[in-house]
């Protein structure tokens, strides 16, 4: 029912702390498996294409790590591996100190960029006035509190913005969980392996094409080849691209699995309109009415 | 032929020195007037709603202040703004120093950590083994870079990576254009006012709406509407939403202004078979062949 995976250890986006390594534990293949950090979304998907890792965890959506596009690039020219699963997590982020820190002694808060963004509000209500300095992740902000964050050092008494994951990783205490803005931000994770899922009857597949001349109604016609047989899209994006690949790329999620009689047809239908045409995978649909909690997994 | 406005003086997106700020030098409406920075999206929509703006300029694609959501939140939700003009510029990094700093002697780099993302293959090559550290924006990291970055200083001769518009602001020295990695980043800004722009005879259109029922096919009929009138989309785009707005948002944009008769019959269709529909203007399409070169303009 899965890729014939020989090496069971999964690779993810690192450092550790970070939201990705809170997916592993929501992904049901993976979830046992040792698992190894990497630098780079990049890395990661060497990692998996040199046999290192049988899987990689990478994010693909609304990431703190700007991992939308890396993810992307990387399925579209380097290819090589597909999707073999979804993870979909809520952003939520929690306020971490070192264990002797109260709330009215916090001095300052460190984390990255858009997770300080992200909670803007809640800082302003509760911290108002109180410096904010920028991390790298929300991980490196957790951990530099937690080795520099003692009495007379640079961080002394301040907080970091982190995953739950983060804050046990470094032993700190959490001062205020759940502290984003805005419930409605989540992070959406590939696993990327050596071939796709077997049909799970509730499955979505992905893929990316490019149309011969960019002329009105020719992604129309495309979208006829899934609407004329009742396949409902799940997301549909066009992106600026390379010249070389025409002047857009199309990337379109639909629900069902490419082995499917009806969803075969139509991805030939795309194929036969198609300059350049790339399927990512066919894999088990994440429930929509079941997104994972980090930290109550 | 553009929207009647009476205080002319433009709010943007800052800190000043971001690449908001570099835009304002590209759109011919604002040119000339005083601007305004503002601390977030939300508070350049409301300066510009309150009348203390005739206008604000704001990123709605692929900005390091992760703008995508807050701008098209804003025009979705709060409405009463409309679009009247776009500027593309391709995303240029430039490391930025101290007057006396030589290549030899850089001993760490700042900035916002999507810019030393997007110039990470650089920063290998050229400064093997230097500590980076994150910025709250890369303005910021030029600020800090110029304020702390003397002899004896916790920056002594470190670099920022960030636009020529902030190493002027801040008197910094640009040891290295365009050191980005790749060539096809863009941020793409929209100039937002009380009403849109008039014909141009090169105009686009963007709208946002939400189908009655998340049925196969509806969107492929909406498609229908623009491709059986041969106007050509720009972009599509389904985001997931709210859902009392249902299941999905679609994100349209197409070639023409919205007072083309086509034009308008397509809008009319679209609204009918929509639940929720907002159109956020038409404006004058910004030149494919002629995208702004941020310091040559």
């Amino acid at each position: 029912m899965d890729p014939s995976i020989d090496v069971k250890r999964v690779g993810y986006l690192g450092p550790q702390g970070t939201f990705t390594q809170e997916a592993l534990g929501f992904c049901d293949l993976i979830r046992a498996w040792p698992a190894q950090p990497y630098a780079t979304i990049s890395q990661v998907y060497e990692a998996v294409l040199a046999g290192e890792c049988g899987a990689g965890l990478v994010p693909i959506e609304n990431s703190l790590e700007g991992a939308v596009t890396a993810t992307l690039d990387l399925l579209i020219h380097r290819a090589g591996l597909q999707i073999c699963r979804e993870v979909v997590l809520p952003v939520r982020h929690n306020l971490l100190v070192r264990e002797d820190v109260e709330f009215s002694r916090v001095k300052g808060i460190l984390s990255h960029p858009q997770a300080l963004a992200q909670c803007a509000d809640y800082l302003r209500r509760t911290f108002p006035g109180i410096p904010q300095e920028a991390a790298n992740s929300t991980a490196d902000a957790a951990r530099r509190v937690a080795e520099t964050g003692r009495p007379g050092e640079p961080l002394q008494d301040w907080a970091a913005i982190g995953t739950a994951t983060a804050g046990e990783l470094y032993g700190l205490k959490t001062l205020s969980r759940d502290i984003q803005d805005s419930d409605e931000n989540y992070t959406r994770f590939f696993l990327l392996a050596s071939g796709d899922a077997a049909p799970t009857g509730q499955d979505k597949t992905s893929l990316a094409f490019t149309l011969d001349r960019d002329r009105p109604g020719g992604l129309y016609e495309v979208m006829g080849e899934f609407a004329n047989r009742k396949i409902n899209l799940s997301k549909i994006e066009s992106r600026p691209t390379k010249k070389a690949l025409g002047h857009y790329i199309f990337l379109i999620e639909f629900e069902g699995h490419r082995a499917e009689p009806r969803c075969r047809e139509a991805l030939d239908g795309v194929k036969a309109r198609s300059h350049f045409f790339r399927l990512f995978g066919s894999y088990p649909a994440w429930p929509g009415n079941q997104i994972g909690v980090p930290g109550g997994g």
